[in-house]
């Protein structure tokens, strides 16, 4: 039989864990805290890539690479930055390695000592603002609009594959604008361009918000971000877009005269997302037989296994195999034969379902001879034997389907598991038990404080979508007055 | 004007620099030999990642994503290797930065020293075959064919934008055999992959061939290699392909049970390219107004400068132009309508020059009135008034046309600039004029240092196609017996 997964039920975490690995998505390399990426999961990822890439294109943003390595002064240019990512992180402090004068490999070369030390970029809003200041002196220079694909390193200490890595693979955009207003409408253009992505094609609901002060990002004025329930009811934050206001701008002292002839500092925006994405996948949608997989984000969408005992059958049951696969293809869809002859069917049904792959033909000598196929769905886990005549429609229809079933099972999980509280003693019996609470919050970082001292639950964002929260209360900590109801979870 | 680019003829060391960043290409990064790559110069990169991707997965390649970081104690496995490349490399040996005590911004925290020394991948080999190691049990485990698009850093003490850069961007392939066989072939077809994309894409003329003991890549076997020849008549190494015989499976303990059951150590190969391909296709058709693209690596093919005096005309040319960007769009090409009210047509024009668009039209109110657009090309700086009738048609061909063009100039070139020689004088006087030579060698290393001690000039290839080179002789510096004639050039 495949490899087994455990249960959900007996192991959340290691469930996680065993999708991962088991599936093929990645694994823990030799260097402490960087995984491997094999090739299945990559697959995945260049999916997103691609559809993300489109999206930001049509927004009019253009792709850009700078360096890898940031000069460990920029980052005491802006100081809430500094306090929020500068501390674990790469440092290059070296540039040469030397034969070990004792003969035992190699060593560093002390005398090849840098001058400055350089800090693998956690993330690059400083260099990217220290090379804006070059590229903008006036308002026609303006709005830039770059992304960038690439890795980043934050020096973690706990790390779980794709949810918590020291590398990771992720975008950044970096823009400037000529008004806070511009930059803060680009801030609320991406999030939504990420919001569509995971509800679209992850097949993700998710709430659009603002972050409270205590969770924004270092150095950002407003940091707007999709967060998504799991099955365990934990909150997963799977993408960020911040309106930086001035703040980089004055640190890397970028300015740009204006329309009227005055000098002016730049506006900004940076926004991400990462390979994060595919943890919120896996355990969004993953069940106790491995993991399942949008349709839209699905780099195989139809495996077909053959059923056979003689040559003769299996010739010719290949042959309408390849005939199907190439009229499935037409239609744009991705198509696998697995027609390795070691394997048992039993093995590769078990095999595929791990790897989430939507839907599954199975075809034997009779359904040849009868012009039949089994269709198995991978997120109902049904079978239908279907006539092959049209079933390249049929099979159109059925992606849609089941893109939309994976969407709506996820949708009302998390109905299920949110709810208003209004009373301190409930949140605090419930909030550990798989919940999103929608409170009244009062607004100040002490009650945030308090509140995730005595329970670790945090204010996942201030929803400006998926629920009506406008409303008088007070809030349920410190029962001082509030205006609107906030997300409170325990997150990823 | 538009800016001021250098002759080839006065400095064509700095022609090459004002092209790349006058063109908006690359420039110089805050860290010392790291560039930034701009949104052009990196539209142009994404054209070669797709065509180049989308071939690497047609011969059952697929992506996958290794660690940045290295152990250090990974070099010293392969001895070769790390005589090769351990040398000049970013070392990270900390993991954590803290508020200086004087309160002067950050400085490294001492206690946050790292165990091991990591480096920063400068190849991936090593990482790869450690991975490998796990992944490879039986001959059913096989072949294993990886890529990985990346950045990787070898710490140049001179660099030079594309061509030589501390950090770059590449990709890596990293395949595993069952038979010395099928890796050879592997990395024949490999660098055939290059040579088409070089040939057919950049419209670079290259030769294959073989790369002679001294110039091989660090612990490989054999390696192969496409060269071009740049407008200077130096040589510039495009592309790398190595068959690494069993050596990293042997520093690696990499081993497999063959269909006989016995155990075998597994064979490899690696190959790769890098943006030092943006070098090339520079220098190759470059000029004196700037860029030149061949139509299939433009990120835009067609541009449309818009000439008129009142609103009226400029609506009416507007709306024309929207009509043929459509068409021509749906042609699969890629057009922009430069609008820019604050620029002069003159300054667009050589704007879009040295940007090395292929093709430019220009329309105003009386080209509007006679159904016809000015079409410059960019290859042969000519111009010609064509009807708008069928228009969509003739610029594909005209494309097509261009892109012939700009390689049979370019093969034109180095045909000129080939020559045989027999005579060491004459080589001397020669080999520093801008040309490759075709000599007789003796096949032993003694002799090409020699060579290179006396002119710098290296062997470039020992070609397998380009030149029939199979003929007995003498060696040119030695007058020892030689089969055939090699590629000597002073190079890149």
């Amino acid at each position: 039989m495949a490899k087994e997964v455990t249960k959900r039920s007996e192991n959340y975490s290691q469930w996680y864990n065993d999708l991962v690995v088991k599936a093929d998505l990645a694994e823990q390399s030799a260097v402490r805290g960087c995984m491997v990426i094999k090739p299945y999961g990559y697959a995945i990822w260049e999916k997103m890539q691609r559809v993300l890439d489109d999206a930001f294109k049509k927004t009019g943003v253009q792709n850009a690479y700078f360096p890898l390595f940031i000069p460990k002064s920029f980052f005491s240019r802006e100081a809430e930055h500094v306090a929020g990512f500068a501390k674990e992180c790469a440092v290059v402090t070296h540039h040469r390695l030397m034969n070990d004068p004792n003969g035992n490999g190699v060593v560093v070369d002390p005398s090849a000592k840098l001058e400055e030390e350089l800090i693998v970029r956690p993330t690059s809003e400083t260099i990217i603002w220290n090379t804006y200041k070059n590229w903008i002196t006036s308002w026609r220079d303006l709005p830039i609009l770059c992304n960038q694909w690439c890795n980043v390193v934050r020096w973690e200490m706990r790390t779980r594959l794709f949810l918590r890595t020291a590398e990771f693979l992720w975008q950044e955009g970096h823009t400037a604008h000529a008004t806070a207003a511009e930059a803060e409408a680009k801030a609320n253009e991406m999030v939504h361009v990420y919001a569509d992505f995971a509800r679209n094609v992850m097949a993700l609901p998710v709430i659009i918000g603002h972050k409270s002060p205590n969770e924004r990002f270092a150095g950002a004025i407003d940091t707007l971000t999709i967060e998504a329930m799991m099955q365990d009811g934990k909150a997963l934050q799977a993408g960020t877009s911040h309106f930086l206001g001035q703040n980089f701008a004055k640190s890397f002292d970028v300015t740009f005269t204006n329309k009227e002839g005055q000098q002016e500092y730049v506006w900004a925006t940076s926004w991400g997302v990462s390979t994060r994405l595919m943890g919120a996948l896996i355990m969004a949608h993953g069940d106790d037989n491995g993991l399942v997989l949008p349709p839209a984000i699905a780099p195989i969408q139809v495996v077909m296994v053959p059923i056979y005992k003689t040559d003769e059958e299996h010739n010719a049951i290949l042959d309408k195999m390849y005939e199907l696969k190439k009229n499935l293809e037409a239609k744009g869809h991705s198509v696998k034969i697995d027609d390795r002859d070691t394997l048992r069917p039993g093995f590769k049904f078990a095999e595929w379902e791990l790897k989430g792959v939507p839907v599954r033909f199975a075809m034997g000598p009779r359904d040849l001879q009868n012009g039949t196929v089994e269709v198995a769905r991978r997120d109902t886990l049904t079978k239908e034997t279907m006539p092959l005549e049209g079933i390249e429609n049929k099979i159109e229809g059925l992606l849609d389907d089941i893109q939309k079933t994976i969407y709506q099972k996820a949708f009302d999980f998390r109905a299920q598991n949110v709810e208003k509280c209004d009373d301190w003693e409930e949140f605090k019996a419930k909030i550990g038990t798989g919940k999103f609470l929608l409170c009244h919050w009062d607004g100040t970082a002490e009650t945030e404080q308090a509140i995730k001292d005595a329970t670790k639950a945090t204010i996942r964002c201030i929803p400006v979508d998926s629920f009506v929260c406008e409303e008088e209360g007070k809030d349920i900590f410190s029962g001082k007055p509030s205006h609107k109801r906030v997300v409170f979870a325990i997150s990823y």
